[in-house]
Order: structure tokens, then sequence, then C-alpha cells
């Protein structure tokens, strides 16, 4: 009799099949959170580390490295970069959303304070660029500079156009190509670059990682109306009570009608919401197919990542990361 | 008859010694302070820019850079990168600690928002960080790292022992190295290191900016009990309202009796705070020489800081930088 397993997830694949360089890795994010001069940092650090989160973001760039079949050390020292960076953005970002909640856990600046969450976040991003320079590779800390800036530049923009209910698809795709993708495709390319791979295998990395990282942000953003809160760590309508442009709304609204449209300016635009408003919310993105077209998007993405790195060399890893788009997509499922 | 003119401060001298790069600086700022990504930045940083400052750090970059003969086109690129770096601090610091007025002027987070200040923030750091990069020289973007993580240091340690009344001065000097003379001491030390000095002009311009830096700081807290706001540009007494262990207060605690720690304990550690209580602190420590005993720490360091140049060849430059330091300290007489 053969027994047919669940299939493991992509991502508990790359990570058993990078667990040697991820223990590497862990160790060096561990060692360099800790700071002797201000006790405070570590406090918030260890929360951070403790708290999990999948570390796929430095699994990709171990994976891109591996792939281009990689002989440098530095490998390690990126992965926890982008690793540290990423953390930099999370504190960031839950002192501007004034977030309760993180993986499931208090947010540092709920157990701690906004000013600690700003100023750690500083120190993690200080430190990512410290490691960076000690790969002593130009072209890798170009990518990063480049990638950060991106990163603050969407955030930035996502603040600027929450409430506004003319933003448009496009300006949805450069936030989330910012605060998301930037940081995915930066850490597909580093792990080419460090690698010394040909220019056209960086840059299917490079187009992997971005079509990634949109595919997963999308993909985020529905769940946050149709998810349940065990998927994500947070409570669902999050968007919706922060009044966030994010693509299930822009959807909706370019098919609401003069009755509906005043609904999502007295909830969105005006911020007057009532305890039934989210259910009301979730019925015209039903019945406008907003919620569906978003997880097309997430799919078109998708496809795009996967095609992307069909110019890679076959290889158990080339072949996860295919399947990871698709499961990124279908956690809604 | 001979007419004495009144002598143009140092740092305006520097200015006009250096104005032919400080207007390429200047230049390069403006250009990489903008975003055509999101509005808001451009927003926040022409306000930034109009309040001016003194662009001390960039002057004394320029300046260590001159002295050693620099003949890289890239002093201007190091110069723009400490005044963007500072810029980010002074956003983040704004935030933490709920100020309304800089330079005489309401803060960035009274006229947009927190959200803004540190978003705005991560992005000037990220664009500090480009502009390092593209000098191609890597030791002084592990230079500038390394400022950047003793930064944000000695922010997190001030934010952990303010109202903490048992802070040593040991302390305080960890937290001023990290707040201020780190960046003081990268700024002067990376124009010696794009110059190609020697080491021992390197160390030197370190040292000097390291001394300058802690000098600036500990002169900026004593103005904050006895200077004027049209000197500060702030209010007096913020370090008292809120409750920070600058070393006026340090020295003053370490003098009170029983009587005396009780008003300190009050004020300080439970911030309960009337209106009278300023002038008594202010009592308080004209009775036990605190402000003159801080007074005599920053002379203490502006000679330290004037010896550390001497080693440099004779010049103009080394003249001013050699006046600056009793020009920082007696900005209180």
């Amino acid at each position: 009799m053969r027994i047919t397993l669940p299939q493991e997830k992509p991502q508990d694949q790359l990570a058993s099949l990078l667990n040697h360089d991820m223990v590497k890795v862990n160790s060096l994010i561990k060692k360099r959170m800790a700071s002797d001069a201000a006790p405070r940092i570590p406090e918030v650090t260890e929360h951070l580390i403790d708290a999990g989160g999948k570390r796929l973001r430095p699994l990709l760039t171990l994976a891109a490295a591996e792939m281009c079949g990689n002989t440098s050390p530095y490998h390690i020292h990126l992965a926890a970069t982008v690793e540290f960076i990423h953390t930099a953005t999370l504190l960031h970002d839950d002192v501007v959303d004034e977030s309760k909640q993180r993986r499931g856990r208090p947010t540092a600046n709920l157990l701690w304070d906004n000013q600690s969450s700003v100023l750690v976040g500083d120190y993690l991003f200080s430190r990512s660029f410290q490691l960076m320079v000690e790969t002593g590779n130009l072209r890798v800390l170009d990518i990063l500079a480049n990638a950060s800036a991106t990163i603050a530049e969407g955030e930035v923009l996502q603040l600027t156009v929450a409430q506004n209910l003319s933003t448009t698809e496009d300006t949805y795709l450069k936030v989330i190509r910012g605060k998301t993708a930037a940081l995915f495709g930066a850490a597909c390319k580093v792990g080419g670059v460090i690698s010394n791979a040909e220019e056209k295998i960086i840059d299917a990395l490079a187009s992997y990682g971005d079509a990634l990282g949109v595919c997963f942000q999308i993909t985020d953003d529905l769940l946050d109306y149709n998810g349940s809160s065990a998927d994500l760590g947070k409570s669902i309508g999050d968007d919706f009570r922060e009044r966030k442009m994010s693509l299930p709304l822009i959807k909706v609204l370019k098919k609401s009608d003069v009755t509906e449209k005043e609904f999502w300016k007295r909830t969105i635009e005006k911020g007057d919401q009532q305890d039934d408003d989210l259910d009301f919310a979730l019925k015209l993105m039903t019945k406008h197919n907003a919620l569906k077209d978003t997880h097309n998007d997430a799919k078109f993405w998708a496809e795009k990542a996967k095609k992307s790195i069909s110019i890679l060399p076959k290889s158990k890893l080339r072949n996860i990361l295919t399947e990871l788009p698709d499961f990124v997509v279908n956690r809604l499922s």
C-alpha cells in the first residue's frame, strides 16, 4: 500500500533544504541584533526573533545563491541583511499603522512604546547596513540601498493615498512594489550577484522576486478581507478600519453605484464606521466580484514569477521556487 | 583710522571659505531629497531645507577633505550624506521627543504627522546610503555604517535612562557620544579617508570630530537650562519637561541634599511638575554650581578637540577649526 503524504509547503521545503545555511543566518541575526550599550535593544529584538515569522526573504537569498553555484561565504550576511531590513520596516510600520498585533502577538509599540520601535528600527537598519558593507561587494550595496529607498517611498506613498477614493490600481501597484516587492526582488537578486551569476540569470532572479512580492502583497490584502485571523496573525478588516486603499477596495469602488459610493465615502473617506459596516463592505465586494478579480490578479503575478525563473537550470530548488507563487496565491483557498 | 570689525563666527568663516563646494553640496541635497513617487517627501524635506540649520557637519567633511589635499570629487557626496543622516535623525528625534519646535519653526511631526516623520526619515536615511555607495569607497561605507549604528544605540540608551535619577556621567557620555559625537567624528574622518590621508591624520580628524561633538552636545544641554529661546530655536526647559537626564541635572543631583532630592524625584522621576518648578530647578543648579561645572566640562572637551588637530599642517582652515570649539562653548556667554 502506498501512503500519500500531504505535500509539504514550499517554504518549509526551502527551510529544510537550506537548513544548514539558515542555522548560520539565524546565529548571525541573533549576534548582530544584540547591543551592549542599550539593553532595550535586545529586549525588543528578541521579542521579534521569538515571534519567528517565515524568514522567507533570507531563504530566497540563500536559494538564489545556491542555484547560481555560489562559492562566496557572504550569502549568509546578505540573508541576514534582508531579514534585518524587513524587521526594521515592520517595527516602523507598526508605529505608522498603530498596529496592536503582529504574527499573532502584541506588537513592540504596544509592549514598549512607539519611541522604542522607531529607534530600534533605526538600529536594525544600521546593523543591516554594517552587514552588507562587510561583504565588500559594491554592487550588492547598490542594490540594497536602492531597495531601501524604494521601500520608504512606497510607505510614504501609501500613507498619502490612504482614504483617497480616487486611488488607481497603478498607484496601488507602485505602493506594493515599494513596500513589499522591492525587498523580495533585492533578496533574490543579491543571491545571484554574490555568486557572480550571468546577467540574464540575475535579471531573472530579480523579476521572480518582484513578481512574487507583488503576488504576496495582493494576496495579503485579499486575506485582510476574506481570510481568518489564524492565517493572518492579525485581525480581519484591519485595512478597512485603517481605511487603506488596497486592491479589493479599489476594484469594488470602480463598480459601485452612486448609493454604494456613499457607503465608501462615509466609511473610508470620512472614517465614520459602524459595527456592521465591514460585513456590508464584504457583501459589496462579493457582489462586484472584487475579491475574485483580486485573486485573479494575484494569480497573474504568480504566473509571471514562475515564468521568470524558467530560464534557470533545472534543480530541486528551482522546482520549489516554481511551486511557491501558487502556494502563496492559494493561501486563501 | 582703522576699523575693527567684529570677528566673524568660525562656522560662517568655514561657510564662506568652502562656499564653492557647499553650493554643490546644497544642490546635491536638494536633488536627492526629492521623490517622484511620493509627493509628501519633497514637502517635508523642503520644510527642513528651508529651515536651514548651520550645515556644520557637511562643512566639517569639506574642511577635513580640503586640509588633506583631497582630489576625489566624492567629498561632495560625503558632505551630503552626513547632512542626510543628520536630518533623518532629527525627524525621528522629534517624533520620539514629541517636539513642537525645531530651529525656531514648527516640527514636521506637528505640520504633518508622526507617520510622515518616521517614513520620510527612513527615506532620507536610505538616500544617504545610496549617496555613500556611489563613492565606491568601502572604508567610508564602513565608517558611516558604524556611526549610524552608534547613533541609534545612543538614542535608545537615552530613551531608557530618561527619568532615571541614578544615571551616571559615564552613561550620559555614552548617550551623547552616540546621538551627537558619532556623526561629528565620522563627518571629519571620512573627509580624511576620501583624500587618502595618512592614518595619524585620519585619527586626529576623528578625535577632533568626536571631542567637538561632545563639547557641542554638553553646551546644548547647558543652554537648555540657561540659554535664551532665540539661541536655541526651541524652548528653555525642554529637557526638564521631558525629564531627560542631561549633564546639569546629573551634576546637581549628586550634590542635592535629602529634601532637594525629593524635589527631583517628584519633578523628574514622577513627572509631577508645577509652573515654578523650572525656576526652582535652576536655583538648585546655580546653588550647587551644576551649570558652571557643566560649562567647565564643555571647555575640557573643547581643549581636547583643539589639541587633536594640532598635528595637522598649519592652514587657514585649521585655524578656523581650532577656533570653533571655543566658539561652541561660548555660545552661552
